[in-house]
C-alpha cells in the first residue's frame, strides 16, 4: 500500500493504517503524505518508509512506483486528501495500473466521480470507497435479512446521523478539521451533507437495498459566519414506493458520531445505532424484540456478519474494525485476482466506485433541492 | 366528574378514570358513557353510579346535572368519544356553566377550535386538554431549562412519534380503535397525523417554548385501503429561526409508542424518550453528558418536575401519573378557583384551550401541505 | 379501608393509598393516621375523613368500628406504622374480624409473625403483605415461564438491591425515615437486610420458586455510628440445589433503587430490573436475547403478566401500579369472598402471612450468619 | 514478536496478533506456534513467517533466536499456550535475555508464579500480562478518579463476569476451548475462577486500588461431569475495610461475556459494563449521574484514559484496542528502555508479573475457601 496525504497532520490518515494493518496482511510500503515537504519526511520517518520511497507529491509517487519491478511496486494507492484533491491522483493512480482505495466523498464533483467511472471500467482496476459504516457486522445482518425478504416489503426509512462538534465557528479558532470540511474551495459544494450526509444516504441504501428516487431537502447554515450547510434534513421517496428521512446535523450540540438507521417493513424493523454498533435490534410486528450480537453462535447470522467480525459475542468490535472489514474485503478480493481465483461473495461486498457516483450525485441533488422552491425533486445521476 | 364517552368498549376513557382516581381528589359522580344504551347502563354500574345520574346521552346529561343544586351537580365534565363528537357536548357544557376535560385533538375542525375558544373565553370556565405527554415530570424539566437559557438558543427540534399498530389494515378486522381512528367522517382530516402527530406537536412547541411557523409535509398511506395517512414527516421552521422535524407513523412494524424528542441550543440539548420517562439525559457541549431522573433529590430539578412527581427518585412514575398530573394541575386550579385562592405557578401548567387550537390548525396545515406541491407552507392559524 | 398510621408526616402511607385508590374500587373510610393527635386530625381532614372515624389509636379505630353496623364499617384495615409497631394493631384487627394489608417486614421479630400466621389460620381472614415488586407484571411474567419450565432446572439466582440514600448519618441530620429505619428499637435486628434485603430475598423466592435452604452472610455497618447495618452481601444455596447471590445495600452513592434479579436454569435466563420494570430480556443458551414487554400483545405473555397492567404496550406503567396491583389482587380477592364467588387464579396472587414469616426468618437468619464464623448456616424458619 | 503458541487451533493467539499488529509497531518474526508439526508449519506459512524462523517447540526456537545476531533476533516472545504449559517457556526465554508477553493466568501453580518473579527481578527483563481488560481507556479513567480521590475513602466493590457458554458439557462434544479449560491437568486449580475469576478480581483491584485481604468462596460444579467449578461467587474484605461480592459463572446461560464493575465510595460511585466499554457511568451522593466517554475531548478526562483511545469520541473502539493498548504500553516501554529514554507514565501502565502472583493467589485462595467450612480466610500470597 501506498499513501496519498495522512500526515501527522491529519486524522483519517491514520484511522486508515489502523484498519489497513489490523489484519496483518497489509503493508505500507511508500507515501507522499503531506503537501509540506517536511510534514511528509517527518510522517513517513514515523511510519518506517525508507528514504527512497517518501515522495513529496503524489505525481511523483505514481510515476516512480509504476518504474518499479511489479513485484517491488505497491500494490495499491490510499487516497486520504482533502475532498477537492481526490480526483486527480485517483485518475492517474488508475492510468498507470494501480489499484485505488478512497475517502468518501470520492470527489469534488459528480462529473470527477462520472469520468472515474469511465477510466474504472476502462481500467477494469477496483477502487474501493471506505463508507465505513458499511462494514459493520451488524449492518450487514440488516441488509442481509432485508435482502432476505425477512421484513417483507420496506415501506419506511429513518437514518439520522447527528454529531455536535461544529456547534461553534471552529473553523476559525484554528481547528483545521473543521477549516477544510467548512471550505467550499476544498470541501465542495456540500457541508454537513457531504461530510456525514453521505453517509447517511449510503448506508440507506446499502442496508434497504432501494434507491432514493425523490428528495425534498431542508439545509441551513446554522452558525453564523459558516460558508457551507452545517445541518439538514431531507424528505425520501425510494424506488420501491418507500418513503424516508434523512437527517444529518453537525450543531446538535453534545452529540458525539450517532449515525443510526431504522428501516420498518410489513413484518418488522431493524434498528441499528453507531453508539452500540455490535446490537442489531429486529423488531418483529408480533413477536418480542430480539437482540442480535455480532459474533455470537446461535446458528442464524448472515454468512455477511459472519465473515466480519474477529472474536466471538460479547469482545465488542468497533469501528476501526469495521474499517478494517473494508481493506480486508477489498485486499482479499485484490488477492484473489492476484492469484487468479474467485473471491467468496462475502469479500466482494466493499463499495465502489458506483456507490461513489451515488454519493456525489446526493449532494448535488440535495444541494439542488435546499435552493429550490419545488416541493419533490427527482434525483437526478 | 361526570363522563361523556368511555363505556367498557373504549379504551381511552378507563385511562382518564385511572388518572383522575389517583391522587384522591375526585369522584366520578355521573355519566352518559356510552350511545350504546345497554352499555351505557351497564358500564355506569360498574363504576357504581347511581341510576339516576346515568344518563344516555350527553344532552340530558348536562341539562339534568345543571338543574341540580349548586353542591350537588358535578363540578367538570370529561369528554372522551371520538374526535366528530367533541365539539358539541364541550359547547353545551361550558354553556351550561361546567368546566370541560378533553380528549385531544380538541375538536373535529378547526373552525369548530376557535369557536370553542370564543365560548371558553366569554363564559371564563376552564378547558383542560389531555396532552399526556406535557404531564411527565422529565418534560417539565427539559421545558423550564429550556426556558430558563440552559441551552442558549434553541436550533434544533427533532420529534419522533413511531408505532406500529397500525401496520396492517386491522380497521376491517375488528379493531373498534383502528376503526375509527381511520374513518375521516369520525377522526377528521388526518389519520395519523391528528392522532399522534398532534401529541409530537404540541410537545416540540410545550418543551421548546418557540412555535411551529412553517413547514413541509410528507404524508402518506401506506396500508393499502386505508382512508386516511398512516404515516407522515413533516420539515419545520420554528418562529425564533430554528428548524426541526416531526415524524409520526403508525406502520413501523414492532414500534410501540415511542414517543421522543430532542432540542438542542448553543449549548447543548435535551434528549427525553417515553420508553424511559423518568430520565432526561441533557448534553452539553464540553461537558459530559448528565443523566436527570424524576423525583432526585439533587436541589437543583425544576420546580414543575419536582411539583408533577409523587415518589421519590428510583420508583418510576408512568403514564397513568403523567395523566394523572393533567388533571391534578387542573382540578387543583379550579380548585383555588372554587376556594378563590391563588393557584400555584406549577398548577397552572396544563394543556388547554389555546393548545388545542394550535393541534387543530396542525392537522389543518399539514393536511394542506401534503396535497401542496409547494414546499413551505406558512402556518396558518 | 381503614389506615393506621400513615399521616402527612409518613413516606409510604400515601403511597399506599394512591396505589388503593387507582383503580376506583377502594374507599378510605377511616384511619387512626399518627400517634401524634394534632396529625392524625389534620392528615384525616386532608383526605377528607368525617370526624367521627378520626380515631387517635389504633385501639380506638379497631373497637369503634366493630361495633359499627356489618355494612358501614370498614371492610379491611391497612397497617402503615414503623416495624415494631405492626404486630398489635394486625393483631387486634383480626381477632376483630378485619381483614388486613400490612407494610413489610411483617412484624418486629419472627417470633411475633409465627403468632400471626396462627391468627391468621384461626381467623380465615386476609392478610395482605405489600411486597411492591412481586406487583409488576414482568416479574410475574418470569415467575410464570420459570414455573413453565421454559428455562429448565434453574441453576444460578443474582438478586440485588442497591441504594445510596443512607450513605451519610442521615439519621442524625434530621431525615424522619433513615432515624427509624435506622433504630433497632424501631426498624428491628437489621437495618438494610430488614429494609430492602427482605425485598430481595422474596424476589428471588417469588420468580425462581425455589426456597432458600442454607446462606452465608456479611454484614456491615459502614457509615460511623449508624447501629444497625447498611450494607451486606449473602452467599445463598436452595433447596433445589441452585446457588445465589443476594446483595442489599443502602451506602452505594448515587444509586437510586435499583432492585434487579436475574434467575438463569440450563435453557435461559431472565433478567429484570426496576429501573426499566416493564421490560423483562429473556437470554437463551442459543438464540438472540427477547425483550419482553407489559402489555404487548404477541399472544405469549403469561395470563399473570397480562392481568396485572392496565395499558397497551409502550404506555409505561410503574412503581405505584404494581403497588396497586397487590391492592386490586387483595381486593378483588375479598369481593369474591364477601359475594361468595371463586377468584380468578391471578387475583389470588398477592403475599400472605408466609411470605410475611419467609421475611422474618431472612431477617433472624440472616443476622445469625452475620455473627458467626461458621460458612454455611441452615435456613431456620 | 516470536510466538509460542497460537496456531490456527487456537483461539487466543489470533487476538494477540490483531492486537499486537494494530499499532504498525509490531512485526512477528518467528514462532513456534503449534505442538503440532503440520499445525505449526501451516499456520506460520499463513502468517508469511520464512520456513528458518518457523519453529516446532519453544526450546529450539529461543535457542535459535539467542544465536542470532542482536539487531536481528526477536524482541520480544509471547506465549499464548494452555496455563499448564507458560512457565517453562517464560522461564526459559527471560533466562535467555528475551522480554516476554504471557497469557493470564500466568502460570499453572502460584509457585511457578514466584519463581518466575525471581527470575524477572534477576534479569531485569519485563514481563507483560495481557490482562486485556484494564487496558480499557474507560477502565483507566475509573481507576485515575479514585486515585485522585474524587470518590472519596472507597467503601464497597462489586465485580462481576457472568459467561454462558459452558452451560452444557461441550468439553465433552469436541469444543477444544471448553476441553483445556476444564481439565485440571491443563488449566490448574480453578475453571472459572481461573479463567474469568482472575480477570475479576485484577480489575477490582486495579480500578479501586486497594488489595483483597480475605475472603469467602462458594464454587460450584454446575454441568454434571465436570472436573473443575464452572460458577462461583466470593465475598471479599478489601485492606482499606471496603468489603465486595466477585462473581465468576461461564454457565449463565445466554450470558456473552459481560464483566461489570462498580465501585463505591463515600461521595459517589463508578459503573463500567464490558458490553458497553467506552461509557463509564460516574454516580454522585448529590448530583446527576454523568456518562463519561472515551475519546470525548471534555478537557477532564485523565490522560491515561486519552493515551489509551485512538479515535475521537463516539468512534467506539473495542476487545482489539484494549488488548492493543496493553501491548503498545508494553512495546512504548520497551523501545525506551531499548533506546535509554524515559517512558511516559501512562505507557509504563500494563500488568506485570506481579499482577501475576496476584492472580494465582486469588486461585489458591479461593479454591482453599471454597474447600473450608470457615467462613473467613486470610488471602495469602
Amino acid at each position: 500500500m501506498g499513501m496519498i496525504g495522512g500526515g501527522t497532520d491529519a486524522f483519517i490518515g491514520s484511522v486508515h493504517r489502523l484498519a489497513a494493518f489490523m489484519d496483518g496482511q497489509v503493508e505500507l510500503v511508500c507515501g507522499a503524505l503531506s503537501i509540506n515537504p517536511d510534514i511528509a519526511k517527518s510522517s513517513a520517518q514515523l511510519l518506517y518508509l525508507p528514504e527512497d520511497r517518501t515522495y513529496l507529491n503524489y505525481e511523483e509517487m505514481i510515476t516512480m512506483e509504476s518504474q518499479l519491478p511489479a513485484d517491488q511496486r505497491m500494490d495499491f494507492v490510499t487516497i486520504v486528501t482533502p475532498n477537492f484533491a481526490h480526483f486527480a491522483p485517483a485518475k492517474m493512480a488508475l492510468e498507470h495500473g494501480f489499484h485505488v482505495v478512497i475517502e468518501k466523498p470520492m470527489t469534488f464533483t459528480l462529473d470527477e466521480a462520472k469520468e472515474l467511472k469511465q477510466i474504472v471500467d476502462k481500467t477494469g482496476l477496483l477502487l474501493c470507497l471506505t463508507h465505513t459504516y458499511s462494514g459493520y457486522p451488524m449492518v450487514k445482518q440488516a441488509k442481509a435479512m432485508i435482502r432476505d425478504g425477512v421484513l417483507g416489503q420496506i415501506r419506511k426509512i429513518y437514518v439520522e446521523y447527528p454529531q455536535g462538534w461544529l456547534s461553534k465557528l471552529s473553523e476559525r479558532e484554528g481547528n483545521a478539521q473543521a477549516a477544510w470540511r467548512t471550505d467550499p474551495k476544498k470541501s465542495g459544494k456540500a457541508g454537513s451533507m457531504g461530510d456525514i450526509g453521505t453517509h447517511a444516504a449510503h448506508l440507506a441504501e446499502y442496508v434497504s437495498g432501494v434507491k432514493i428516487a425523490k428528495l425534498c431537502a431542508d439545509l441551513n447554515v446554522v452558525v453564523p459566519g459558516r460558508m457551507l450547510d452545517d445541518d439538514g434534513a431531507v424528505l425520501l421517496k425510494f424506488d420501491n414506493g418507500a418513503s424516508g428521512v434523512l437527517m444529518a446535523t453537525q450543531i446538535a450540540a453534545g452529540e458525539e458520531n450517532n449515525l443510526r438507521i431504522r428501516v420498518y417493513g410489513e413484518k418488522g424493523g431493524i434498528d441499528w445505532k453507531h453508539e452500540d454498533p455490535n446490537t442489531l435490534l429486529v423488531k418483529w410486528l408480533d413477536q418480542p424484540v430480539q437482540v442480535l450480537r455480532a459474533g455470537a453462535n446461535y446458528g442464524n447470522l448472515s454468512s455477511y456478519a459472519l465473515a466480519n467480525s474477529r472474536t466471538p459475542g460479547g469482545h465488542p468490535e468497533g469501528f476501526l474494525e469495521a474499517f478494517a472489514n473494508i481493506y480486508r474485503n477489498f485486499t482479499r478480493t485484490l488477492q484473489c485476482r492476484l492469484e487468479g481465483t474467485e473471491p467468496a461473495p462475502e469479500w466482494l461486498d466493499f463499495p465502489r466506485v458506483e456507490e461513489g457516483i451515488r454519493g456525489m450525485a446526493f449532494i448535488e441533488n440535495v444541494v439542488n433541492s435546499g435552493n429550490s422552491d419545488t416541493k419533490w425533486i427527482d434525483y437526478v445521476v
